[in-house]
């Protein structure tokens, strides 16, 4: 019996309704095994701007800090997208709190469910048994490089991609030993005919592989990584990329397992962990009960397993993830419009089947 | 009768066998039509370094500005890729080629055929009468940006993304005259969410749609666009993107086609224009006469229509590509292995179907 405190940032659109499933799962395994988590609720995003100015105020900051590990909801408002004047968007939350909680790798599974092979637009055949893993760099980049902004008369605008080979090598390290334990195959995505942050990633992870002799290391240009994910996604075992170029392959590749929203991260740090599924905030769908649990339950798995080493307690989410897709449960996403259930029942059907 | 200057650049890898199938095609327009073409040879790529020292030599930026239009091949060696020593790449060619001959608008057609559909990895239903465009910005961003490279140290390495104002204005015209052209609608692909860049960007563009009521706008994050892309590829008619997003999205599409072999582009600038098939240089196949040389004739399609401006005889390229399709032709990455012929041979059909 664990006794652990979990912070809750539901976030914006959809994300406070997947949460509420995913706690309720985390319930379920509570009761199951005996432990007791406690939640602290914490505002983030456009539901944080409106309320105090800030899209990750310090009292959340606070709230993570002292949390044993994180779930997260999603984040973004449309009415901040297309409004060049905002001063303040809702992603700077986002971004600010993966910085100053150090969450610099951002796993994300990639796998096919057999009962959903029939809903992804790609050929069953194709992508039965796939079962990948992206390492994606989450705190450097071009989306945090300095100088970034406009030029003074306004004309020209500036980012930087910036990497260090200390960056490099502390995700690096994790998707090696990650790639040890599954089949031992690490592909480094980067772009290193054109960019020198990517010879960098290319010269560094080339040298950390020697530590890792068990592993068989390729590289692949971004351009025929996404091309190959759709090609051939049984290729890949253990993906390791910058940040941008995960941003863009993992979307993509949310394809294999035939919706967005399946698809469960885990953000690492040295002292913080945050868990959250990979879709967004999805607000044409927020208070419709339509949106997809199973991403957020799926987190919620990957949080006992990554941050509190509950292994068996993982695994009860994920067979009756597992279970309830056998009995074809599931948001109009994944399942025919006539036999879609809401959120809500497919929350509480998977919550049954972990008791 | 008309008569015109050609400058041939095959470049590595297959670059010149596909290359040369596509200039067979062109005399059999010539032919037919009875124009004069005279072509001019020059080296680009690794070619060109193992002869001279450099990727893209001055003689050869003469013969390319000398000429009405270039026909390219392929570039790049794999005995570059992973020699962080190399001081001189046969990609710097292909980028200084793009850049001094001011070719900012890449122009990518993806689509599909109705023979090609089983050997995609992607649904029939799902592809069958896809047809969009990429307008791809090919002289900006993070391929060009200064500063790029090392720290002294050496222990960091920087890329520079940067878009003025009149770069996003020049590629955003073409796109929005093409769009008129076809189905009216132009989405953006950005991350204007993160990006300075992709702000400006979005910016700009709808400035500029106010010039161009009858075309739809919309706007897409570029991890999004990679997913829609395979999951509703009918979705799009024309995109707009900067030069990064620009690679990545366009391999991507590739799978719609069936195989990248299959695709043609064209980079246009003020005073030159240079058209290529989108693969690479495939050095695994080099030598080997099993390349789909369809990509290049194709490109010699987009030549005519762009450059020359005879659209009747990009017309009768383009037919007798599909008449070779509907006949079952084709290299082994589009035909059953047992009943595909070598690139010649699909060369030596698609020129006798032009006349
Ligand atoms: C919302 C956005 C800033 C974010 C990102 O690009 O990292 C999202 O797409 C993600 O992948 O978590
Ligand atoms: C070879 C490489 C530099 C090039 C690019 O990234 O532009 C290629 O991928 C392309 O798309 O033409």
């Amino acid at each position: 019996m664990s006794k652990k405190k979990i912070a809750i940032l539901a976030g914006d659109g959809i994300g406070p309704e997947v949460t509420k499933e995913a706690v309720k799962c985390l319930n379920a395994v509570a009761d199951s095994f005996g432990h007791q988590f406690n939640y602290q609720e914490a505002l983030i995003g456009a539901a944080a701007i409106d309320e105090t100015g800030d899209p990750f105020p310090a009292a959340t900051e606070k709230i993570c800090k002292e949390a044993d590990a994180i779930l997260f909801g999603a984040i973004g408002d449309p009415k901040y997208d297309n409004d060049p004047s905002a001063k303040v968007r809702p992603e700077q939350g986002l971004l600010r709190m993966r910085k100053n909680l150090g969450l610099f790798a951002n796993v994300r599974p990639v796998k096919s469910y057999d009962k959903l092979l029939h809903i992804s637009p790609l050929k069953e055949a194709n992508i039965k048994g796939t079962d990948f893993v992206v390492f994606r760099e989450l705190t450097g980049g071009i989306y945090f490089g300095e100088p970034r902004g406009r030029s003074e008369n306004g004309e020209t605008a500036f980012d930087s991609c910036v990497y260090s080979k200390k960056e490099i090598n502390q995700i690096s390290r994790k998707a090696f030993e990650a790639a040890q334990l599954r089949n031992k195959k690490l592909t480094l995505v980067d772009k290193a005919n054109v960019l020198a942050t990517s010879r960098l990633w290319r010269e560094t992870v080339k040298d950390i592989a020697q530590d890792y002799p068990d592993v068989a290391l390729d590289f692949m240009f971004v351009d025929n990584a996404a091309m190959k994910i759709i090609q051939n996604p049984k290729h890949f075992d253990v993906v390791l990329t910058e940040n941008m170029f995960g941003d863009i392959i993992t979307d993509e590749a949310s394809v294999i397992a035939g919706s967005l929203g399946m698809l469960p991260s885990a953000s690492l740090g040295t002292s913080s962990s945050l868990f959250e599924p990979i879709h967004g905030s999805y607000p044409e769908a927020a208070g419709q009960n339509i949106a997809n649990p199973i991403g957020a339950i799926l987190s919620a798995a990957m949080l006992l397993n990554y941050a509190f080493d509950m292994n068996e307690e993982a695994e009860a989410i994920e067979n009756a993830v597992f279970n309830a897709l056998e009995e074809e449960l599931g948001t109009p996403d994944i399942v025919a419009e006539s036999k879609a259930k809401t959120t809500t029942e497919v929350g509480d059907r998977i919550a049954e089947l972990i008791k």
